[in-house]
């Protein structure tokens, strides 16, 4: 069979995977991967002409980058995206991640396809002009553990809040539980968070999980943005990508969105599959729109290096058509302690995730965020 | 702080997983899966009474199966599932899957909570009705490549209903391009397929691949069925599983589901991590709704073995609260030499998927398809 409708204007963006085992290996993976991430089909029914000379991926550069170790960069026509993030993760995943021995770590994109993303609405600068904060790390605190009832978890609320933190967020934990409902718990912390600041005067984003299949997921953050939430929390492993990309596409809601985790972790914690941490937890959620990226860190439990997570910082900064840079978000038993470390390794635009540390002493929250704020003024990187 | 609200049933369900080390490894890993995966906390914010004493996850069950590997049975309360996919993954894989060295094996509901998942809305006996076929295996063949135009894809199609298949799909690569747009496709091949069982007499369902973000995915899918499609194809990987769930709970559309497993992959790739295929493609999509579970074939390249297969189709098929029984679906190179050796693996209770290997003559498909549904009725397994 030929082809005769199909016309395509041979830009191109490109995909770049290692590929592990030999180099004769990688070099016929390689070229399956042109045929398994477009017509997926046998020669035979590959047509001649536009689909087999212009359709199919191209290797457009091979490497051996160590024994056992090749990178490829692949291309193919932007026709094939559309602008989600889902049709961007079949065209790089795809059926490449039905695989083992193959790993996503790069994506380039022109111009005119980063355009039609969804991107960051506010980026680490919008966020940063939102909290009047311009030069340190900014503090979020976490709301658990789960089992609190509403009253509870406002009551931490308010501490984190005098405590003068950027922002407080829900634990992914947390749901529409019997014993702690949505809107009982949003209704109670913004109030609390409000409280604290008219006695502080210092800003403060409250950040409600939101979550469950679409609209429930929006009905809850519309119910969060009416109830004085400044920022939503959102699992894109779960919900998919592209339902943070919608949210950001809104008129309204319209607040800055924290990216969990969770549900994703089977896509970097084997080094030769899935996705690159990079790609994983910096590019993804900027160009799904996250305003912070949240991921596990290095030094803890977690099979992540400093220098990935490293990585993971530049791909939320670096320069990507309209998207705004946005923040890396480090999380894990986060003392004044690491401050130094932290700040040296990620310069000033970076989150801080305060969980169980600053609650050592239940009496005394409000005095640790001040603490950890005032160590973080002193070490800003500036 | 001691906690007065936290009121729970004492009804609890179970996960499995097997954990990879040392048995002192596993044992701990085991004990500080049952706080991650609830309040995900340090001791000294676990408040005393309901939370630590009923609301943690509790080890009931740990045995060593071979040098280090070592299963786990964790119970957690009824109360942290909501009937949701989401929670359902929080709860079983959550930061569990943030780690190498734990899969996610087993998952074990209470009737009433099975019957609060969306559960397939037709499973393999509504299906059977629906297509009048009652005992040989189903047929599904496979629009593709993409880059066909609509025109192209529906002479095709035209071609598999006349071949008698049962169930026509799109490839998952096929979604709204501007050289294949969505509406015309569906609109080209739903008219192809039904003039062609007019002239056999055999019923033959179309179905779409949809995709997008809610509520573009939502949007296809009424279209398709106003068109006259008879199924839809869907990607819970890059949907979120409670995109299909909702699927299943609308008045209209109200079509059989097939979940491919895109973006899936690195859950299975690496057998020390992530989520056995038996829940992957077996379990989960039959608790999201879906009819058919297409996943990845033993014996071509993927990293998936006979067994596992096997097991994926019981847990397709095992008695699991309201939810009918499903199909699991083998595909990859299906010849009519393949057909003995994967009824007998898999008995009647299956679909075949013909990409392909039906095409290799262009002018004999219709024949091809008819040969390999003779081949089929003449090996039924029963």
């Amino acid at each position: 069979m030929s082809n005769h409708d199909l016309q395509l204007s041979g830009q191109r963006f490109s995909v770049e995977y290692h590929l592990h085992g030999s180099r004769e290996e990688a070099n016929q993976r390689a070229h399956l991967l042109c045929i398994d991430q477009t017509v997926e089909a046998a020669d035979h029914i590959i047509p001649s002409g536009a689909i087999r000379d212009h359709l199919l991926g191209r290797v457009v550069h091979a490497e051996t980058l160590r024994s056992g170790v090749h990178r490829a960069v692949l291309t193919f026509p932007v026709e094939l995206l559309d602008g989600t993030m889902g049709t961007l993760l079949h065209m790089s995943v795809g059926m490449a991640g039905l695989q083992s021995g193959v790993r996503l770590t790069g994506l380039s994109l022109p111009s005119d396809v980063l355009a039609r993303m969804a991107g960051p609405r506010f980026g680490s600068p919008g966020l940063r002009a939102l909290l009047d904060v311009h030069a340190r790390p900014l503090v979020c605190a976490v709301l658990k553990p789960l089992g609190f009832s509403p009253r509870e978890l406002a009551a931490l609320a308010y501490e984190f809040a005098l405590g003068e933190v950027d922002l407080i967020k829900d634990d992914q934990s947390l749901g529409d539980h019997p014993f702690c409902r949505f809107e009982e718990r949003i209704t109670r912390c913004t109030e609390a968070i409000a409280k604290a600041s008219r006695e502080t005067g210092k800003r403060c984003l409250y950040a409600p999980h939101v979550s469950g299949p679409w609209p429930t997921l929006l009905d809850q953050a519309t119910l969060a943005q009416r109830s004085g939430a400044g920022a939503l929390l959102v699992c894109p492993g779960l919900t998919g990508y592209d339902a943070v990309a919608a949210l950001t596409r809104l008129a309204s809601p319209s607040l800055p969105l924290i990216a969990h985790p969770e549900f994703l972790g089977s896509q970097y914690v084997n080094p030769d599959s899935g996705i690159a941490p990079a790609v994983l937890f910096g590019l993804l959620p900027r160009l799904a729109g996250a305003d912070i990226s949240i991921y596990p860190t290095f030094g803890l439990n977690y099979p992540i290096s400093e220098e990935e997570c490293r990585d993971i910082a530049a791909s939320c900064r670096r320069t990507l058509g309209p998207c705004p840079p946005i923040f890396p978000a480090a999380a894990g038993r986060m003392g004044a302690a690491r401050i130094p470390e932290m700040v040296s390794l990620y310069g000033p635009d970076v989150v801080f995730i305060l969980g169980s540390a600053i609650r050592r002493n239940p009496l005394q929250i409000r005095a640790a965020c001040r603490e950890f704020i005032r160590h973080l003024e002193r070490n800003d990187g500036t």
